[in-house]
């Protein structure tokens, strides 16, 4: 607990509780040590330790809990999706098995051994600019959405926004505001199939609403992913906005050299 | 201006300041108006104003200057990566033109009409576990590590940290500190061939020395992608480490559904 080399006495503490934490002497969800026993541990002020545990609270290693107290971060159970297989996998296993699948992620989501649910709106909107550009839509073209929170074991995971050119699903299934179980995925199943994928993937912060709707702890950054598809002649079909909290995912592609 | 139903005032303030930031009334690198003005607008006290403020600073909208002035956050020109084609191009490139090729990236980075260039050292390491994990690595195998700050436009744009197990690479250029620019990148100089790769992204915020070697503002966070590289007979030869700022970076891939 010596004074660091150039570090001010507020990094010092910060420095010392980020090795307790990442050597596991300090676990997720366990309550930091009491400001009086740090003050006296260090023999600095009620300030100065405040101050290095905010460092900690920016870095997402420390939460502030109900009463104010300040607890080492829990992650929650983190779920992988493999972007690579988790549109084929299912119309795959169908393939083979010749089970009804459910939806591409449900499915996923259950083959791990946890519980899926997703609550479904649908609505014909104006698109956010970046999927008006996706979907190629001209400038007075409007989009089916269908918006799912995504729940695993009863906790928000996710929020996945697919967007669809109007005149290519008005009148189907896709526009009632429920889970579509279809082989080969929804699209399929009203004869249009995706050939290929564009995904890109952007970091930031959450706004606000992102942030109520997936009861993000503060200090916790999502990833943007839209993913768009397209058919064989390359016309976009979809494009699919999904939020992932990063205490929550991992995103996994697996790429061939060819 | 008018009050917002639910909202306390320091929401309320946050919420004009986000809308005139998200319409372009504010732009990107302009002053907040002063707490003075803001608080002749709002008829509300300093400690209001600056709460609202605050939640701006951690959603990552808002910047503090030096001086404490806050400012629109200005991201960075975004650089695109697609991570599925980024080690493949500059092979092709090759065998078409016969060109001798630089590091994929930095060829990738001048593509684009901009200016690369990485800071390397090489060290033997005892990687972290999650690199030792992707490399099959025993608990006392050794990896050579090279680690890369990389630039663009003389800015930090990313930290790129490959580590390749000890005994692949004793002895081979590959543990020269200095860009090595072999058509089909650094490992086939050597005679090792990467057939596939296995991509996990991780989204969460910097560590401290992350946030100093790539100059980041605050609430700035990252993604951090793992590429274990493997031969054609599932054999890893390599572990990319690269660590993403949000504000100057977006991740690509395609896929095609085979």
């Amino acid at each position: 607990m010596s004074m660091r080399r150039g570090m001010t006495k507020s990094q010092e503490i910060a420095y010392d509780l980020r090795e307790r934490i990442s050597s596991g002497d300090l676990k997720g969800g366990e309550a930091l040590p009491s400001e009086s026993k740090m003050m006296t541990e260090y023999g600095y002020s009620r300030e100065t330790i405040r101050a290095g545990v905010r460092l900690l609270i920016e870095e997402g290693l420390v939460v502030t809990g109900q009463g104010q107290g300040k607890y080492v971060r829990e992650d929650y159970p983190p779920v992988v999706w493999n972007w690579t297989t988790l549109e084929s996998r299912s119309r795959h296993a169908n393939a083979v098995e010749g089970q009804t699948a459910g939806d591409q992620w449900a499915s996923a989501v259950a083959e791990g051994g946890k519980a899926p649910r997703q609550d479904i709106t649908v609505s014909i909107v104006e698109p956010p600019l970046h999927v008006r550009e996706c979907l190629n839509l001209p400038e007075d073209g409007l989009a089916v959405a269908r918006k799912r929170i995504r729940y695993v074991d009863s906790r928000p995971y996710a929020l996945a926004d697919s967007y669809f050119p109007q005149e290519l699903v008005a009148g189907t299934p896709l526009m009632e505001p429920r889970d579509v179980s279809a082989p080969g995925g929804i699209l399929a199943s009203i004869g249009l199939v995706q050939a290929k994928y564009t995904d890109e993937i952007a970091v930031r912060m959450p706004t606000r609403q992102e942030a109520e709707l997936l009861a993000l702890p503060a200090a916790t950054p999502v990833a943007e992913h839209t993913r768009t598809g397209y058919d064989a002649d390359g016309r976009p079909l979809r494009c699919m906005v999904t939020i992932l909290p990063g205490d929550r995912h991992k995103i996994l592609y697996e790429v061939s050299t060819d």
